[in-house]
């Protein structure tokens, strides 16, 4: 398995997405809502589902953009369905999946195929909370922060190396919900954000460690901004 | 294991604490300064170290404190170490045992004759990064948030309940002594102000949750500042 490498991206065109989703697609929208403002340089090449009716489709397709539901059960393997995502990409010249809350783990070909170039969220502050149920996770364990996590996707559940992370508080009365609408509201700041530092050609994949070069790292904006946190 | 039930404290009274170190005792300092400021209903009723020569029974001695050194080499088991120290603790009527910086796992019946009534602080989000090297496993796994836990003992390591989190971020230049400079300062806060509420009766344990009664909770202190971490 190999991290290494910082990514160019030549200036002025736009960075190629592709999302892969299973349900709503509120990060989704998060993305389409940040490209279409200007506020990334990057734009939707195409929207890719293994749910036939999820509304992410309906709601790429109001926004102009390509979207195909691709039927896991026509595929005698999850090679045989993840060549067919592969071919879609290769067909729309995608440079970076997203994948926003789609649910079926990526093979090791595709993977491979697009090594480090596959982003993914996940709502806890990983290692913390990893796989299904993060937030119900973080409540049943009593932890009193929670937060998500943007990552390179690797072959593991939720292992790859961290792009960033944003944190909120856990509330004696927080339910499942509560938590992950608090959550939630951050995923749709940090994704886009975490597209953009790609697309600007700021990330650099050290061993399991991601640096962001230049001004303005996430980190430097935590560390203006960490005092307030802290009880 | 049982975990439940809300300690009450009689008002009025100051809570005695013994303070378990091996070393140099920031934390330690930190409660004293605390308690002689007037900042916490609390006061350091003995101090017993596993190390001859550790700073923090020197500290603990300038500030007119009984500081106790036990040597583990003329104990036999873990449980007849222990046993000295509970007869101690006992001698001096400690209602709180906190860990500070204090390098033994503590027996089963030490844990059990102090149920609830032992603290630890570990230098990292957990369940994220439990054990030795917190600071550097945060580093080397890339998390972008790391920070402290103020948590109840129980019988595993680091898994008991927690009552305080507070959190910083992980710089890209960040070597294990800087990341650990920077939790320390968040340690020195969050130790007393969790006694604090242990003193005045507001943690109450259910199941492996500890929830915080009546107003200015951390976690609405959390929630009141939250807005301000994330990037």
């Amino acid at each position: 398995m190999e991290h290494s490498g910082r990514f160019i991206v030549s200036s002025g065109k736009k960075l190629r997405l592709g999302v892969l989703v299973s349900g709503r697609g509120s990060n989704l929208q998060a993305i389409i809502d940040a490209s279409e403002a200007g506020a990334i340089s990057a734009v939707v090449a195409i929207v890719i589902s293994d749910v036939a009716h999820a509304r992410a489709l309906r709601l790429a397709r109001n926004h102009g953009i390509e979207a195909v539901s691709i039927d896991p059960c026509l595929h005698a393997t999850r090679e045989d369905f993840d060549a067919t995502v592969i071919d879609l990409l290769r067909k729309h010249e995608v440079e970076l999946v997203c994948l926003a809350g789609f649910m079926r783990l990526l093979s090791p070909h595709f993977i491979g195929e697009y090594r480090n170039r596959i982003m993914n969220i996940h709502p806890a502050l990983l290692p913390a909370f990893p796989g299904l149920h993060a937030q119900r996770q973080a409540i049943r364990y009593g932890a009193k922060v929670s937060g998500c996590t943007i990552h390179f996707v690797d072959e593991g559940v939720d292992t790859g190396p961290i792009i960033m992370q944003a944190v909120v508080p856990v509330l004696d009365d927080d339910t499942e919900a509560s938590l992950s609408a608090r959550i939630l509201t951050y995923e749709h700041q940090i994704y886009p954000r975490a597209i953009q530092l790609f697309a600007e050609g700021r990330l650099e994949i050290r061993g399991r460690r991601v640096f962001c070069h230049e001004t303005d790292t996430p980190q430097q904006y935590a560390k203006r901004a960490w005092g307030a946190v802290n009880p």
